[in-house]
């Protein structure tokens, strides 16, 4: 199923396509929730009671064009990042191809739903897009084996892991220019991963700046894929329902490029997935 | 005041330091709550209650030796760690002195309270302790100012920031190192800013792993103070109340030394800073 959690006369709605359309899971049974958590606490059954209710349904639902989105998320875990999974961008950024991914933290606060500004902090204007495939936990573990990993997976959502290239690099840790207030698009929709090729593998992954396409590469091209990234989190760290993995980013980031490109304040900047949707925000300047 | 979180008959009780003993806020007021985190949102005004009640008790409480810790925290915000705060533990790891602090993050499953034991994890050996004092944040703010960040401590606690020392430099990112399950303790208790040196300078800090010291320095050798790490922190980030910042460990860490000495089951490590307490862990093995 394509979750669509929106915002609906003010309030928290989660919609689900249906027929081209969005149908609230409200006007489908006043019983079903309105966060994507409660889905995934649901299980299976939930899913399979959801979708006899959408079969059987004369609801026709909003235009998929006019919904407001939210963060998809009442409750999310941890972000894990994986750093340098695409061995084009790893060269990119003068690194060697690594054998373990790079792994780093994003806070709450560092994230925002679609639609939501990206704020650009008046400390820097080094600011830049990173295209990425979000994994959304649905069954928490500790050390899930590759063989096991796409078990643990309730879906995908795509991630802007905008970054500030110049507090990235004030010292090897990546944090400060990973975790800026209100920087890291998240959504607008999960999308359940019987949706997709096994893994999501074999999707082209895009970011489109002004409408200028500016990454374009294939979710076949990670050097950790889904499976993997997994395995290696909770190698360490018991993976827990709602725990967002984000799969790092391809090839043509603007710190990257001669001369380098930023977002700058009015810009349009765009994250597409093949199959996962489109992630579209606005650069705004800080109110000073 | 000196808070102590603590499991009373199986439940959640805070006590607090009188006259060399714990008195539990239930016995002075039922309506006193029994949470750090409702402390911290009671303000100034719920310590002016405390104390009057206090001034006048005559409760005997328990004790200190016989409490049993919990984490001191119910709802912790977000943990920041200071890498390389000492410059000499800086040097023993081949760093240079750095002119930013390196900032990590750690998940909250990565932490434990005093007491508990710290899990070995079956893949490493690697196991080594790190004394920390921790910040606990009282009033969030973004962009504090160096001249205000004091203001913003609602007190300390202690850290022991234990690392899996092969995990943490598989790449340059720390935080597979950092974040083993269970690995990270915290407490046993919470002393406000007040009952300390202005930004808990001139404090000596230690770590006996089973009785010996291993390390053995002072708060007034931090490279970027109580202060400065509030206000670097705060640059990128809103600072939350219940918020934890580690501010890094001093020389004398196990992996520096020749040969390395690292934790193994059974071994007691103690963490001590002046005036904060001692923070006591037991190293085990996990169960196969």
């Amino acid at each position: 199923m394509r979750f669509h959690p929106h915002t609906s006369h003010g309030k928290p709605a989660l919609a689900v396509e249906h027929a081209g359309h969005a149908v609230d899971l409200a006007e489908l049974d006043p019983k079903f929730p309105d966060e994507i958590d409660d889905i995934i606490a649901g299980g299976p059954k939930l899913m399979a009671e959801i979708a006899a209710k959408l079969a059987t349904t004369k609801a026709k639902g909003h235009s998929l064009k006019t919904l407001v989105p939210r963060f998809p998320l009442a409750r999310p875990g941890n972000v894990y990042c994986l750093g340098l999974n695409y061995a084009e961008h790893a060269k990119e950024g003068g690194h060697e191809v690594p054998t373990y991914p790079a792994l780093f933290i994003r806070v709450r606060e560092s994230l925002i739903a679609a639609g939501q500004p990206i704020t650009r902090p008046k400390e820097s204007e080094r600011l830049d897009y990173e295209a990425e495939l979000m994994i959304v936990i649905g069954k928490g573990g500790r050390r899930i084996s590759e063989d096991n990993a796409l078990d643990h997976v309730f879906g995908y959502t795509l991630f802007n892991d905008v970054s500030v290239r110049d507090y990235q690099r004030k010292t090897s840790q990546w944090t400060p220019g990973k975790n800026f207030d209100r920087t890291g698009p998240v959504g607008p929709l999960v999308v359940t991963a019987d949706e997709l090729p096994k893994g999501a593998r074999g999707l082209r992954i895009m970011t489109r700046l002004n409408g200028k396409v500016m990454q374009d590469d294939n979710t076949d091209n990670m050097i950790f894929p889904v499976a993997t990234a997994i395995a290696t989190i909770s190698e360490f760290i018991t993976l827990k329902p709602g725990d967002l993995i984000a799969t790092g980013t391809p090839q043509g980031v603007g710190h990257a490029r001669k001369p380098p490109v930023w977002m700058r304040p009015g810009d349009t900047v765009e994250i597409e997935v093949e199959k996962v949707g489109i992630l579209t925000n606005k650069i705004v300047d800080e109110i000073a």
